[in-house]
């Protein structure tokens, strides 16, 4: 079955950082796109935020069945209609994978209730992802750990609520830990967070990485459960 | 060690029916105090809608270490600032118990990130407490389960996120069952979500209730953990 | 792809009492392999408890995905070398459903550790099963209870570990609450409790109970996610 | 209110490796019992593996609150009778330490239905012990990260059931991460793991771990919740 896959991303650093662009030369969701592009069962657009709604209006979202995000700074400018509606949506069922600086995104913090906030450092650091629940479906076909080379560093305490699975942890050279792979539920909508992904490393041309957005695509997609009532309920006759 | 409650109220009900002031006549809040008067270690006050900010400056709230949250016909006429005030303060390690119709209250809204909807039926269910985690400091003292002969029944799906820790399961005669002692942790803030307390019931005169409610504002008490600091964090020079 | 489905049943109800082969006149094992008939994706065999090693020896543990295990009566009959193959092929990704009564085999109690006993009742109770996490895998296609019109009782304490994800909560006419459907992990394997299935009822007729047991098996099937090494570890060389 | 604490030691690495009796002349029991001693509500006992019924007779464990366990050469010692009574008394609501190489005791295992296998190290590496759940009552009075200047190292996968509730994340500089201090509730007992503690080094004269330990075994003394019963239970009259 078909998975509608919606990519969001900012788009803003790629046309004003060469170093960024030089990386990402059609912008963040392209890449990720193109990363995404061998898996068959995928039906995959992209979005950003400054076409008109953000390139997110009711008809593109109640067509998304997993919205991909990645925001940075520009967190400020997405409408809060918007986030209300992308919300609405999750609750609803959509799947959402927060990506990186996403963690920051209004989106996120109203999903959570905590401030989401971290330590970050821009040293070039060694990133080590451990896997630490290989039998997720989200860790199908990953080592058991994965490398990249050069990172933003974001370390702990990251204010999140406790994951409702955690997947990965990852290790940074500097002496930081940081749970990377997270997994919630909101609604009927189910959530991923995976940390890496700054934009001026090329950790969305790694095919790892794409093993992993894949997986988690797939985890999150919606189910056909009950949609739930919410109502003075009557009570049972028997 | 004192623990500093503030039990904060809506307290219209008890003003304009007098089927609620037969049972609470001086309000809720006042009922809950003298519920807990008991518990030598407690110094209680408490809080209502209708006084400036809704009696929760911040220096109330400063000097509050757990709030206890009871509302429901009024949650919009709360203000978004003392919402917000009373979120930083939660995010900062302060307790929360939160009742009943609280459920619906902006402030368990925000902290949760989901709708928390439910069913309802007034309609003198006969309501079963069980207690699934016995071990827990909040069910110390507590039988295997609380009787309540007649309440207001709430019913599943409860759209709330998965609780960190499941404490107690509600079941009602008419055929329903919900999640009734739910334990949170936002930012170094605990949160205790207990189901029942219809303001037409005389819930809070029951001394199993007071306990349950004492046990919870232990537990929710704030220890002093680190403070996080978020921040550009320099690696470790070693 | 074809998820390798062994049933395993204990098979001793069905020979010795006729009210129990008026339901299963094949056995518990023959109709769950017929009410999962549908499913074009599993590929189903079955095992009992009198054949050699119990219809287990290491070649069939090894050609399944997902086992299914029926027993009662016969608990300390199933040999502690064959609960030992089990247990390894679980820590090997296996999924394991473990149903009804089964919260009371060797391989159950030392998955999970602890006592797994609870209350009970056979007095003919209507149950219904509230699904409580609707955006599940296992939710997918069931209606917001399921109800059962006659079952064996079971009743908290459910002494389990606290549940990864609880799925489903019991609502029974005598008064009490049970969780139902409830996910672990051990090692890389995945497993589901599932309460209703008392040996006297028609419950494995019910197609809605299939439903979940075809959910449920899907979920628990194998991952191909990173086979764990432990060992003296070196350290990274850079 | 006294907690009546019983440190277990193994206590044959002190008696045959200078190196690690140079570290803990009296023992690593003597040496926890010491770094404990400023706690005035504690009542601190010792036992061994050499003593009769290791140290553990029936009375002992009745009058245990809690029990801290170092173990790691001669798990294979300890008897099976004495494991099965621990392990009921954790069920009846003793709380439960585990050190270090006590992740691979029988007791820990049995209690976790997993292998609980893990990497390993002996390298001298610095580790640091991020707090990752800053608002439990384990944290309180902790830094943010907990910093030893050699250990040895345990790496991921570290294969337990996920943890109730994650407390603490460990680095190491070779590369790795570790769950390091992780909650469990097994029947009416908490049970805490904590990782660091190889027996060559002075990890038990760090106040810092001691101020852990004080923490954990506060947190994990019993609570007088109710004892469940489990039996043919009949129905509600009403």
């Amino acid at each position: 079955m078909t998975i509608r896959v919606t990519v969001w991303n900012e788009f803003r650093h790629e046309k004003e950082n060469p170093k960024v662009s030089a990386v990402y030369p059609d912008g963040i969701h392209a890449q990720i796109k193109t990363l995404l592009g061998r898996e068959a069962d995928f039906a995959i657009t992209t979005a950003t935020l400054d076409e008109p709604e953000h390139g997110l209006p009711q008809q593109v979202l109640d067509g998304t069945d997993v919205l991909v995000w990645w925001g940075h700074k520009a967190h400020a400018d997405v409408s809060d209609a918007v986030v209300e509606r992308v919300r609405e949506r999750v609750w609803a069922g959509m799947g959402l994978i927060v990506l990186h600086s996403g963690h920051y995104s209004k989106i996120f913090k109203t999903l959570m209730g905590t401030s989401c906030s971290l330590k970050w450092r821009e040293a070039d650091d060694n990133e080590r992802i451990w896997i630490v629940n290989p039998g997720h479906a989200i860790a199908s076909g990953l080592p058991e750990y994965i490398d990249i080379e050069r990172e933003e560093m974001y370390g702990e305490l990251f204010d999140i609520p406790a994951p409702d699975e955690l997947i990965m942890i990852s290790w940074f050279k500097g002496g930081e830990v940081f749970r990377s792979g997270c997994t919630y539920t909101r609604g009927l909508g189910k959530i991923f967070y995976f940390r890496p992904g700054h934009e001026t490393y090329p950790t969305y041309h790694n095919p790892v990485i794409g093993k992993v957005l894949a997986n988690s695509i797939r985890w999150a997609a919606p189910n056909q459960g009950p949609v739930p009532t919410f109502h003075n309920y009557q009570p049972l006759e028997k």
